[in-house]
């Protein structure tokens, strides 16, 4: 590979590996923490019926205005409180750059989405990773000291621990000269958002994507909430690096997804009471779980263990997620499917564990 | 505004400004180089046909698989020669990032894409601009010396000159060992593509948008080909910053676009006659007209110049753009509409023009 015409820097990044995207129409996926249910049908029908020739052949509106002030509505605030980008992933990386290129160390946990240290090295970031507890729950007196900024997702991911909203309150006070991003990719399935949080603390960012409780994985779409001043930071990087992130279609399906919100309460709890089925059958085969506020488990299997255990169910086409890495080699990350897909994972399990004891 | 959570040197940023995207229906809009005929019907009626919920549900190939296969194949080229990003706004991004960050300055033309500055800006970039001739072409000889790399759009936006390609291989021979970037939005309105120069230059990257000749403006993809050691630089600084950038509908609306090559061929065409018979017309009513291989014409109007007739436009409802910047302030540049839009905007032009003079 001739890499002589890089940029310096290029060759030492190590970018993020999303969860195997596989192709196969017979696999029971529990490895990327999609939504097991179609989206809202007010969105999925605006396809069907939509004339999109002329929208399609214009600019889409850069700003996304109609998005925006759905968003705001949903979540009482104000359309300049509202920043949408191509995934939240999009919002993320255009986050660290604008608020997070900083003298001080940025802190987040050492068990977390692992694409933040990756945007640490995009950007020439230097990350501070705060070790979580034993029980991988985060105190956040661990948080004080030199930062120029901190990010934690709420839950967290891939532990699924959830912090309520007093302690993440406490965050905000104490770091208070610093942007505090909350990253509450899965806070629908059973978090209070920290979205009320943010008329009284001008450092707080609420990060939230489409992509987990509003079944749009495929459509890209996630939004920063926040004071106008930090708004405006993203928008002036955004719009100094591209100035139309979000197409025509997914402006108009996203935003009747957002309105739809009879459908995403209905949505939310069935996963909900998926998850808590499903806690209990891991228990009684023996899996540690982790408590739980998102689409997936975090949990760990009694011998053979996780990495034996992970290949046997992938033999059978069943995908969950197994990250070899410190703290949490010894258990697999299992999003929540349908009932019946939990169904064939637990039975499946209690097989493979039984044929190996 | 209170800026002192921004990361610093955000504030110093000057954002790109794009071409408005007025709401009126009954606008004439000539001003962002839009396609004037809705896109290839292949790709329009899919979304009528889909059943999308899956595709949504479930995140979109990160690798965009089949797209990239379109393309290459379109091109005569290999699979890995093929990146593609959510609208070449991105692709341009995430270039600059991978390959321009350089010791030495960043050549372009002093009158070009007004987005090159503003991703030096964003990536602390030198740029070296370098003067066009009085009568706007470009001189290959002007772009010797020391360099980081070059970027020139083909046609140049927003002149329309076109550089043939014997100029371009001089260009890619004079600075073999910089990455040279041939923007060419433009390209399939009359000019010939450099793609077929990339097996012979490791430093070529050619890069390409569904949003002019493909009419696809809304739905945001572009694209970059080139040898595969600079496809794989573009995919490490993409996968540091957005593993899924293009939504699952936009992959498979691209792909039919792509293949649809009747369809464009003949939109083609038509916008080209379209342009012809446009030049003529300004040149009668006393516009000096630049040569233009683009789906747009620059031109300078007689008294009382252009800003004035920008204005009077506006007020009737025509949309073009005026640049309030040296050496082209006494142009506009007029996208090539539908042949009646265009017959109103001579009309217009001719009364306004009558009832000044």
């Amino acid at each position: 590979m001739n890499k002589s015409f890089w940029s310096p820097g290029l060759e030492k990044l190590e970018p993020y590996t999303p969860g195997e995207q596989a192709n196969s129409k017979n696999l029971v996926k529990l490895n990327t923490n999609e939504n097991p249910y179609p989206a809202s049908p007010e969105a999925l029908s605006l396809l069907a019926q939509g004339d999109f020739a002329d929208a399609l052949r214009r600019y889409p509106d850069p700003e996304s205005c109609e998005l925006r002030a759905a968003i705001a509505e949903r979540y009482d605030l104000n359309d300049n409180q509202i920043f949408v980008g191509n995934g939240s992933d999009e919002v993320l990386a255009l986050s660290f750059y604008s608020f997070f290129r900083r003298s001080d160390p940025l802190l987040f946990p050492d068990i977390t989405y692992s694409f933040y240290p990756v945007y640490c090295q995009l950007f020439d970031i230097e990350p501070r990773t705060i070790p979580l507890r034993a029980d991988f729950t985060l105190a956040v007196e661990d948080f004080a000291g030199n930062a120029g900024g901190i990010i934690i997702p709420n839950p967290n991911a891939p532990t699924g621990r959830y912090l309520p909203l007093d302690q993440i309150e406490e965050l905000l006070r104490l770091q208070s000269e610093q942007v505090v991003i909350i990253d509450e990719a899965y806070i629908d399935f059973g978090g209070e958002s920290a979205t009320r949080l943010i008329d009284q603390h001008p450092n707080l960012l609420v990060i939230h994507t489409l992509s987990k409780s509003y079944a749009l994985a495929g459509l890209r779409l996630g939004f920063a909430m926040g004071q106008k001043h930090l708004i405006e930071g993203l928008l002036r990087a955004k719009n100094s690096f591209n100035s139309y992130p979000i197409d025509a279609i997914a402006q108009q399906v996203a935003t009747a997804a957002i309105r739809d919100s009879a459908w995403h309460a209905d949505n939310c709890g069935k996963v909900i009471a998926t998850r808590q089925r499903s806690e209990e059958a891991l228990q009684e085969l023996g899996f540690q779980v982790v408590s739980s506020k998102a689409n997936f488990i975090l949990a760990k299997p009694p011998e053979p263990g996780a990495e034996t255990l992970y290949l046997a169910l992938r033999e059978r086409n069943i995908l969950v997620r197994y990250f070899n890495k410190p703290r949490i080699s010894e258990y697999l990350r299992i999003s929540i499917g349908t009932d019946d897909e939990m169904d064939q994972l637990i039975r499946n399990c209690k097989e493979i564990l039984a044929s190996q004891s």
